[in-house]
């Protein structure tokens, strides 16, 4: 199946990429349009980032820049390469089909879309989504374009981080999700494991109020699904959920941006910019994905960091947030006790 | 020794707080004073963070606001406590003096001055400091105050991180710290660590233009400096030298601060809360005293966030920094390739 899979997922991610970013310019139509940046990686592979951003030219300032959107990335990648036993070892732990020793690489072939979204509104929330595919093979023998699979698995997840908490916005976000996902146990399985995900230890609080995260989702046992739940194991099942999850981002998240909201003052926009510096501090210190990437000697780092919001802001022993009964206070208490949203 | 070093590192880091303090106060008497926050360890110690920061209020701007200091923290903080078997075996690496088994905890002692000076002119330069006394000692017998002190080092080191590159400044910046160290051999040794340790791996080049970075100095065995090199070994003889460096701070910089400079616009603005960012980046994902303090259960996350700038900027792609001949592009240039400034 390796060389149908692939491909079913490469069609897949271009078409949502390009369904998403589609969506985000036509609710802005006056706004600049994303930038296509396509990409080569030498040791194998292709990309496209779509991003948003809108510099402030000389003589504006950022207050005078209206757009819906502030700094916004949709990114593709379709990669492939070898995985050092060092490596292989590693993702043992998760798939016991990899065969390992200490000599041997293996080759591998990744494709995802992934993408954040930090709209300029404080009452806007910002957003990440990430769905991916990932195969390691025997390498190919002679007249095979690739070799037997020897493991694979699909990951992924979406996961809202508003700087003001609307309630009705962390609902139809879940609800949106828990829809796609047809299957209520796996909605709380994956649910739950997206607030331990995004929790900030340094801060005892976690970055939003949460979505869906998972991985390792294959045929094998995994660590977080008890066996007797009733879940897609076969590829071509587990690739219909990724594809229903993917596709629920435009409806879980575009209505969002079409509420009316409040005008806000300097003081909204200092909290969403304080909490865009938890944004930051989540993604350099705790992010896997981030730290990750950012070891990787050949990694495109302005890929890895175009999740950074376009500003943030650190204050010592800042009074926001700490006032009872203020809006600010009233985020903090989720964000410190994760709720369940439907 | 012990209880006599330990106050004469705490008077002395005191006394230079108050200095510095009283220093970066005086440069700008029309400007907020610092706010000065006393705070005690449950489990031992105590520390004062003085602090500046002048946030906009409503309807001012980051750019109506005309201070010198954009946001600085000078903090003193004297702990004592117990390392974990774990935390002493990793110290063995550089002070082999230290007893080592797997079931023995010891009592620690450590005084430091740390601060970061994040000025309001893109043409003024961050400057980041920090100078510690680190004292292991044997559980304290019965009526004693302490136990026999069995390893004890003192670290520090200063560095300047500009956002447009004066040369003047460098040289200045360096010609003083090179002095304070009346040693020439040790100059370069630390200075070299500087650039070293201040190098940013994901993005290829220094957090700054450097200075001097060193740790582990007593009279142990350095790994840093050859056996050869005449230096202080001697408790009170590196005491001295670490007093020359901290108290060549205000000489090392104030009359950066003093410079009159060019009037900025914003397109200097916006460079400059992009090096902000790379500030963030080294801070949050390449230091150790960082990414150390965060891991640590009981620590104050605020102290050690203190360094992070007021703000910071994030671009995809920038084009900022890769117009050939620019002024950016002359900064980055150094920071790929430190230089002697001397």
């Amino acid at each position: 199946m390796s060389t149908s899979m692939r491909k079913k997922v490469e069609t897949f991610i271009d078409d949502l990429q390009d369904d998403i970013v589609t969506a985000l310019e036509k609710l802005d139509p006056n706004a600049p349009r994303f930038k296509r940046d396509t990409w080569i990686r030498p040791s194998g592979g292709r990309g496209l980032s779509c991003v948003f951003a809108c510099t402030p030219e000389a003589g504006q300032t950022t207050s005078t820049l209206q757009t819906k959107l502030e700094k916004a990335g949709v990114n593709v990648s379709v990669v492939h390469g070898i995985l050092p036993p060092a490596a292989i070892k590693e993702m043992r732990a998760d798939h016991s089909s990899l065969p390992y020793d200490e000599k041997t690489s293996l080759p591998f072939f990744a494709a995802g879309i992934s993408l954040v979204i930090h709209p300029r509104s404080p009452f806007d929330p910002t957003v990440h989504a990430n769905y991916r595919y990932f195969e390691i093979t025997e390498q190919a023998g002679e007249g095979e374009e690739t070799g037997k699979i020897v493991a694979w698995w699909f990951g992924g997840g979406s996961d809202l981080t508003p700087s003001y908490l609307d309630e009705e916005d962390a609902r139809h976000f879940h609800a949106t999700l828990k829809d796609a996902c047809q299957n209520d146990e796996l909605y709380n399985a994956f649910k739950k494991w997206c607030d331990e995900y995004f929790f900030i230890p340094h801060r005892q609080e976690t970055r939003g109020i949460g979505g869906l995260f998972l991985d390792d989702l294959s045929n094998e046992k995994h660590a977080r699904i008890p066996e007797e739940v009733k879940r897609p194991r076969e590829p071509g099942e587990i690739f219909e959920f990724i594809s229903r999850l993917g596709n629920a981002f435009i409806p879980s998240y575009i209505p969002l941006l079409q509420k009316k909201r409040d005008i806000p003052t300097d003081h909204h926009r200092r909290w969403q910019l304080l909490r865009r510096g938890r944004y930051v501090e989540f993604n350099l210190v705790c992010d896997r994905g981030t730290k990750f990437g950012l070891k990787t000697p050949s990694a495109r780092i302005e890929s890895i960091l175009m999740s950074l919001p376009e500003t943030a802001r650190w204050e010592y022993m800042s009074d926001l947030g700490t006032e009872e009964g203020s809006e600010e206070e009233r985020l903090i208490k989720v964000l410190k006790n994760p709720r369940s949203w439907i």
